[in-house]
């Protein structure tokens, strides 16, 4: 069998099917693995280029599995391609504590780019991917120096085409003309409720062209190598737009229950995995057992791959003495080290400068801090003007034929595509070398809460700038209102919720986000203009809560964050012309101020007296460190934002009103208070 | 002017321009509003069948804004058209208390039927409208009894168009072909960062087409009267396939800003608003006056609709004498009323009786309680044969053409579209006389998220079936177990989240979900095996909270919900043969728990002893109940689920190791313990 000019060894599906009933956990999907086992040893071990001796090369090729329930193919491939996988991993799959969980997770397994599972992220992921490499080559590479110039290649299924998510990232993709970008599409017309014809009978090929990508198609994709390579050749050199293969495969290809949805989530039974093997002319009595000719191709390959690398390095050391300060500034983006010296640049405040919108003070951050972080790129999905994204002298990440702005430019337009936006940031990251934001209103965070949640679990270094924070954003409603959004981001592991109260601690937020390598952040940001704080500083933020306002003895300690501290501030200075004794307490994050030592988190939270939390949001999460809750008991209302500030008792005199009520009571109570903090476990 | 064969009385746009400027508040989104004055008032005034007098007349034709910032136009057509809108409740645009907030929010303003603002929602539950009046109409509909055959009408614009919860609506719309919708497009080439150039530039003709809908173009949306009512009715008289019509408006038509950007979200200045009136005919120095004329106009259309119920009333009662049961079936479903007696088919269990995952449990539930409640209607997002959501004897909601069911099936096969999905719950249960629910894991409620949020505040009664809850789904492993989920439905107001522990208990979430008219819920359905607990019953478990086990002078009381109890019922055991008073206590609802009397709450949740909580989730939000938290401090793992659970403490033997450590930590403490209950606010 000859395909694209090389010859095969032998039938490629055989060695991938033959491992690829995940027989040895009981448990998994095996019909997409063995329906794109064809497709997948036609890319690996002819097309995708890739050394697994160094899965970082930033050159490489990126390979995501969208439908990410198939990642046994996946594992496979890497073991077969001489990644740090082993065959007593892939005897591990789906087992405590192994490199091989139920769907792929970046960082667990050398090879895998992002985490995937959850439908639709995957193909978003690789916009960000592809994006990613555009923006470097054109930052990069120079006459001669073609250091970037990989592709990105993405299997999915029907599911992931389904998805929201993957329709606003392809929209965009094909606006961006992402010639670098390759999907490769399982049109096995099976999904877990059955035959796609009970709910999914769109034309798929046409909605690509819509959206402005190629469309190729390739009948015989169980069997026909050929046109499987041709196509995915074709398409590789497609650079003016992203291309999508529609490849027609049978779902668990050679199983018994081939074609039919019971094949999809449920492990094959021993009957059939004989019949298996012995129709693809393996020993039926033998597992987990790779012919050597087999191990030989993918030596062979990534063979070649080594050999790419290594004169990716030779032509990148010949950069070195061509563009020295390129060179370093690209090694050191790619080593992931901030430039020294950036936080000099984050703007600090003193007591009686105007009040500002921490909305502003972030655009104020971005100015600041942009030409100095070059890696830093984002934009908004379509609120640019509101969430005041865009800094001085940003020019537009775009298709140069567009005449909007060209490729080496750091400013994203996502359009109104919140979930497509954050999973994009998500594959930006993966990438390397920069760092991504996202904008969007924080009530809009929601939307994109399967990317949010992915960004945390992936340990992707993304921004998020939430503006129009809270009932703050006043006549928009409730509608636009988040009351529920901060207690969900704060429940996220590995997730930083910032909600800074002025400009110090705005710039505190930005400072710690950027510096936390393996964090996404989000920052909630006020509409309305915030007073710049009697005690708030860049270091004392940076612990995700400090005491703003001291009191020995006191009677009471008040925490709030954001829009609130000033407020609170307010009724303060009412508590104490009563002649209480109060303390204030400004928690911008909890999930820093959770990592300080307890001692601190004590200091600041301690026993002795009541806490008292304030926030202009529902009050859900803060007993973990107050004993007592101002805050909204349901939705916002539509008005000028001091009027629904009002309306919900947030203002200097009631609060000071609610926290004399708190004080009595614990005075009346007579027993000691401690601190929810002071705590067995 | 002669449109459709009738003489329009004059411009149409001019009354509506006059007033679409909302200076008054000084804020609002004229640009929309004043571009779609033309076709809003060719549909409000020649199309559109209502009747003022009555807005939730049955069979009236259904009206979403899908672009809700563009509200000031729904308020005006609303105030002209006669519903309960008044002039000064348009001067009271945006202000505090008002029946006119910056959103349309359905429950507040008389005639809105859905919530919208979010983009995308809109069309979404348009999609769920249409749904819901094929269904009715093939339920309800005889021979000579065309009781349903209303249609619905959407606008939209780019920024819905761009979001992936659209997408996903439309292209199952165009699967069912839903001959009864109709969308109108506001093609104005604007969004907030400007031209659609940066960011949309796919052929949305094309992308419709490609969902099997039929494409109608208008190129004179700002003055072709004509033109724009021909492409209404033909859409209207279409009713094989849904319609999107392409309207190419100016946005801001009138304005000097018109076609920018800079009229989106800005309200228009003093010396505009002259010109506008000045170019329109009127007189500059006048606000909000409505000709006599146009008066008249609208008049005689709500006279036309008071007509058309007086005729419906007329065939329904017609109806009642020929269909007498279809007829009092109608009526108590239309007044929200359930069936007689239907909770008694719920299951019951006893103690000993099998184990049994409580998705199967729901299961059970559906195909006892589906036969009585014929306005239970639901579905799956493509995961049916693992939320066990499809009961027997189940007819699918289909095309008959397709020969996979009909329109009056309750069975929806919702495709991969999580979001979708619950949108067009939203447009199901806005259209009365049925119960929705949606289905997919736990996990992927959260691309639900904007959605989900929507139906609480819309106080729609959606039901939500979310299966694979938490680490107990096992090997699927981190990217599918939810940890951080609850929180953000605990968050949410008005919304049950229920995370039943056995039998007895998802039996009480079914019956209060089913009850609570104006709420949605969310129902944690596990993977594995629960056993049925000695002392649950659905009557405790419909307080939200109940003491399972009592203990007098107790040490510790523990906490905890849904999987976790009955191992929390063998770690009191283990605590109990080391001597300690040991309470347990279910909470399967926190939402409902916290609606009981606070004496109750105290009773179940005293002062007296410390309470731990034990959840498979992170802790956040445990705190107001207990002192000392047991879960998890990050993310799942992919194993096997006991394996899992035993990795992260949660055994009776190691929560019981733990739960010493409190009762030994608040002994030495000495003071007394009081409930986080008992508080001063």
């Amino acid at each position: 069998m000859k395909v694209g000019g090389e010859s095969w060894d032998q039938p490629p599906s055989v060695p991938l099917r033959r491992m690829l009933s995940p027989r040895q956990s009981n448990s998994g999907h095996p019909g997409a693995p063995m329906g794109m086992a064809p497709v997948a040893h036609v890319l690996w071990n002819k097309i995708l280029n890739y050394n697994p001796k160094d899965s970082k090369w930033i050159a490489r090729d990126r390979f995501v599995l969208s439908n990410g329930h198939a990642c046994a193919l996946q594992y496979i491939l890497l073991h077969l391609a001489g990644f740090k996988l082993s065959l007593d991993d892939l005897k591990n799959f789906r087992q405590l504590d192994s490199i091989t969980p139920g769907h792929p997770e970046v960082g667990v397994t050398d090879g895998i780019e992002v985490t995937t599972g959850p439908l639709g992220q995957g193909i978003a992921n690789a916009v960000g991917l592809a994006i990613a490499e555009a923006h470097m080559a054109a930052t990069f590479n120079k006459e001669g120096y073609t250091l970037f110039d990989n592709k990105t290649y993405v299997f999915l299924g029907d599911g992931c085409l389904q998805e929201g998510v993957a329709s606003e990232a392809a929209s965009l993709a094909g606006h961006l003309q992402l010639g670098n970008l390759v999907a490769i599409y399982d049109d096995n017309s099976i999904t877990i409720d059955g035959d796609t014809a009970v709910s999914f009978t769109e034309d798929v090929e046409a909605r690509f062209r819509s959206y402005g990508w190629e469309v190729l198609h390739v009948q015989g994709g169980d069997s026909d190598l050929d046109a499987i390579y041709g196509a995915i050749a074709e398409a590789r050199d497609n650079n003016t737009k992203p291309t999508i293969i529609n490849l027609k495969t049978t779902i668990g290809f050679g199983s018994l229950k081939q074609g039919g949805h019971d094949v999809h989530g449920a492990p094959l039974k021993a009957d059939d995995i004989r019949q298996l093997k012995t129709k693809f002319g393996f020993n039926p009595d033998e597992s987990f057992v790779i012919p050597a000719d087999v191990d030989a191709s993918y030596a062979d390959k990534a063979a070649k791959g080594e050999k790419a690398q290594a004169e990716w390095n030779a032509l990148f050391a010949k950069y070195q003495q061509a563009y020295p300060a390129e060179a370093a500034e690209l090694t050191r983006r790619v080593e992931g080290r901030l430039p020294e010296g950036w936080e000099k640049h984050l703007p600090t405040f003193k007591p009686g400068e105007p009040a500002v919108a921490s909305r502003k003070l972030s655009e104020n951050i971005l100015n600041a801090i942009a030409p100095h972080i070059p890696e830093l790129v984002g934009g908004s999905a379509d609120l640019t003007g509101s969430n005041l994204t865009r800094w001085k002298g940003a020019v537009d990440f775009q298709p140069p034929s567009t005449g909007l702005g060209d490729y080496s430019g750091r400013y994203f337009r996502f359009g109104v595509r919140e979930h497509g936006m954050t999973a994009i940031c998500n594959g930006i990251a993966a990438y390397g070398g920069l760092i991504p934001f996202g904008a969007t209103f924080l009530n809009f965070v929601s939307y994109a809460a399967g990317a949010v949640r992915l960004s945390a679990l992936s340990h992707f270094r993304v921004l998020n700038i939430a503006t129009h924070d809270s009932i703050g954003l006043g006549e928009d409603g409730p509608t636009h209102q988040p009351v529920e959004t901060a207690a969900w981001l704060r429940a996220l592991p590995n997730l930083q919720f910032w909600r800074p109260a002025d400009g110090n601690e705005t710039s505190a937020s930005y400072q710690v986000a950027l510096s936390s390598l393996h964090t996404p952040s989000v920052f909630a940001l006020s509409r309305q203009n915030l007073p710049q704080l009697e005690g708030s500083s860049i270091e004392k933020a940076a612990k995700g809560g400090y005491v703003l306002e001291e009191a020995e003895g006191a009677d009471v300690t008040i925490a709030s964050t954001g829009s609130e501290v000033s407020i609170v501030v307010e009724s303060a200075k009412i508590l104490r012309e009563q002649g209480l004794k109060v303390r204030v307490v400004s928690l911008p994050c909890w999930e820093i101020f959770d990592a300080q030592p307890r001692e601190y988190q004590l200091a600041v939270l301690p026993s002795g007296a009541p806490i008292v939390s304030v926030e202009a949001y529902g009050t859900l999460g803060w007993a973990k460190y107050a004993h007592e809750h101002i805050g909204l008991k349901a939705w916002g209302a539509s008005a000028p934002y001091l009027q629904v500030y009002d309306k919900f008792g947030l203002t200097g005199p009631k609060i000071a009103a609610n926290v004399e009520k708190v004080v009595a009571f614990y005075k009346k109570r007579g027993s000691p208070t401690f601190s929810p903090l002071d705590t067995a476990l």
